[in-house]
């Protein structure tokens, strides 16, 4: 049907909301990545509003420079969804009621205990020629069609509906229609307690040894990220030998990164850090409890995003007033008047109090200034401490962020994740 | 210097990571809206990798189709950043060390006490003719310079660095530049209880009421959002009479909107569910204190996102555990065995536990199962139950949400604050 040497992908998110704020395309990201592991590099993504015009501008200007192009959103009932009627117009096909469409849509609805409405039998409208693409997780079905030498799929906007119909419909039919390709060899060391100019500084040296390899350095409140890509079709130019000598190259770099920022390295790949800590935990058999006041239950809240992590999170508590600090964890209040609530006693209180309540084998504590308000020339906004209470003793950390309120909880979490991390191998056994 | 008609934007974010997975683009969001605000629409958006040649590609693309492009990342000291380098060549303005710049990294570095490296003093290189826009929360300038009749700003990639430059410096020098415009007439309205469908036929009638009104209905884990924008520029064609007949319009229909969704609206324009509840419970003087199970410190992690929370949010706990649920909330070992822990009775158990040992105004509670395991015919993945003690008593809510773990948790958490929002107003009273 298409042209089977698909190397080059466009990503185009519809929406006016996606512009004009109230939502973020998230869907672009994980649709990147599932194609990189195809050899599917996504060179540009777009957003657009709700215009038939401007979506056809968009999706024309993506067909002249990707063979692959990806639209998401827009696919909806109301009178704001256009992307069928857009892509109808600009490829010239029109839009036609389809059998599978219909059947698909209406099962969807049955299975949730409904009948579809006019508005939503509107969605059975796919441009004429087009593969329908029934949808696994919604009622909005989606299509492909080839048009000017290139593959164009339109998915529903609903992120986890567009995950499933993406995982399980798409990928299969690239698959089947392509062949399997070399997957782009990516490599990503996720680091914190550098700058990314102390990153930087260390890796310098080693930026210009590996020529057909993409790097990347990127900073986030959660620290300083290392990617390492190169891509199986573009390398080498010469056959099979291009890749292959890449990837040990880029075997051969990863080795000399890891060297010289060992210690500051928390996970590799796709792994967050609340992942590596809940595997460590699992696996040692360790129970953790958290006392949290300036993070306000974001420690918790990430640990708890992972499947499963009931085994190992006993309980947190969010212990933002004095009152709660001495009810909830014994915190002394000679200890909140001498030292104040921010401070390295206090937190190293908080920590050895839900550790013994909760009876797990550690307690993590957090305590800090979280801004906008309540900072001093002694105390500024950003001063967090870190206690983390264990069976062989009670460690404290002190750090200073710099950003705003959203910016040093996330920091402050990431802080504290990343004190039970350097601590586990070494500190920490069970039932010590 | 530039054309004094700026209407339509566009925008470019810069990262390859933001194409291949590790970090969304969010400037994107704010600067719509503020563009918004100063009559400016922002049409479409871009995202290009980390290469000089793609960068040039879509910045020559923007200024085909925008009065002001905004590009924003890649102004970084790492062997990365090179959108300095791409807007010098296909701009041809070669980059020049600048004396503004070089003073601005210097005194930046030197307030939090360093100097600066070889490698952020190319951060000082700027195109030639460009203006310097010193950056107030970090250390890589920005710069503006006008390109084919097209204003084109460059602005750090850094969320807070980019969002303080741009409205403390670009935004007055827009002002001063192309004198106030007409802002965009935005109106926001938030809803939660309704499915997209359901707003959709309720507010069918009215779409074609204001022509002159751009319509959204978006549907997100918080919720519905129905928003109505209108264009002082763009609309009525003759004069000065189209904007304010448009917002007449639009206050018509907003009040329209307003009784078809009665009791469903949560919020409107910016605000969110927990600055709503944040600010009706600092209005009547009340405090909430948390027990939260499924949704494991989400909700007091969101309310507490809102500086001055600490008035309000004397505690929260996250009971993972039944052990903790009986320690922390006295729940009682023969209800967790009767009705199990995702129950009506154990959420009133646990927010009447919460709110009579916190001893605060409201006790809030939630316990259900987020998935993926834990489900069963009888209680299904996704199966959630919110309890609310006030001084009147205690009210329980049932909710079955349908969709990933992180969707189930964020959505819970939504259900349960509006379980507060719509109790507030009748059912509860300050010391009762």
């Amino acid at each position: 049907m298409w042209s089977s040497d698909l190397k080059v992908a466009e990503i185009i998110a519809v929406g006016s909301e996606l512009l004009l704020g109230g939502r973020t395309d998230t869907n672009s990201v994980f649709l990147a990545d599932l194609l990189a592991q195809q050899g599917i590099e996504v060179r540009f993504k777009s957003v657009v509003g709700d215009s038939v015009e401007d979506i056809g501008v968009v999706v024309k200007q993506a067909a002249c420079r990707a063979d692959l192009v990806l639209l998401t959103g827009g696919l909806g009932p109301t009178v704001d969804d256009l992307t069928r009627e857009a892509v109808a117009r600009v490829t010239g096909r029109p839009l036609r009621q389809r059998v599978q469409a219909l059947r698909a849509i209406k099962a969807s609805l049955a299975s949730r205990g409904g009948t579809p409405t006019s508005f939503q039998l509107r969605q059975a409208a796919i441009p004429a020629g087009a593969r329908v693409l029934p949808n696994p997780a919604g009622i909005a079905p989606g299509f492909a069609l080839e048009w000017r030498g290139c593959l164009v799929i339109v998915l529903p906007g609903v992120p986890h509906e567009a995950k499933q119909l993406f995982t399980e419909v798409v990928l299969p039919m690239l698959a089947e229609k392509v062949g399997l390709r070399e997957p782009a060899d990516r490599r990503i060391l996720h680091t914190f307690g550098l700058t990314e100019s102390a990153v930087d500084q260390r890796l310098r040296s080693l930026f210009t040894q590996g020529k057909h390899i993409r790097l990347g350095v990127l900073a986030s409140p959660l620290g300083v990220t290392i990617s390492l890509t190169s891509w199986g079709q573009s390398l080498g130019g010469s056959g099979s030998s291009g890749p292959r000598k890449a990837a040990t190259g880029q075997d051969r770099l990863v080795e000399k990164i890891r060297r010289r920022l060992h210690g500051y390295i928390f996970a590799e790949g796709q792994d967050s850090m609340e992942e590596v800590i809940g595997r460590t935990l699992t696996a040692r058999g360790l129970t953790l409890s958290l006392a949290e006041s300036c993070t306000g239950g974001l420690i918790v809240h990430r640990l708890t995003q992972v499947p499963g992590s009931s085994a190992y999170v006993e309980r947190g508590v969010v212990c933002y007033s004095n009152r709660a600090k001495m009810e909830l964890l014994g915190v002394k209040e000679k200890d909140l008047m001498n030292y104040g609530a921010v401070s390295s006693q206090v937190a190293g209180a908080m920590a050895r109090g839900i550790r013994s309540r909760s009876r797990t084998d550690l307690g993590l504590s957090v305590t800090g200034i979280a801004g906008p308000s309540g900072g001093s020339p002694q105390k500024p906004v950003g001063l967090v401490y870190v206690g983390l209470a264990t069976g062989r003793g009670c460690f404290t950390q002190e750090y200073r962020f710099h950003g705003d309120r959203s910016f040093i909880k996330l920091r402050a979490s990431q802080g504290a994740l990343d004190v039970v991390r350097r601590w586990l191998p070494v500190g920490i056994a069970k039932g010590k």
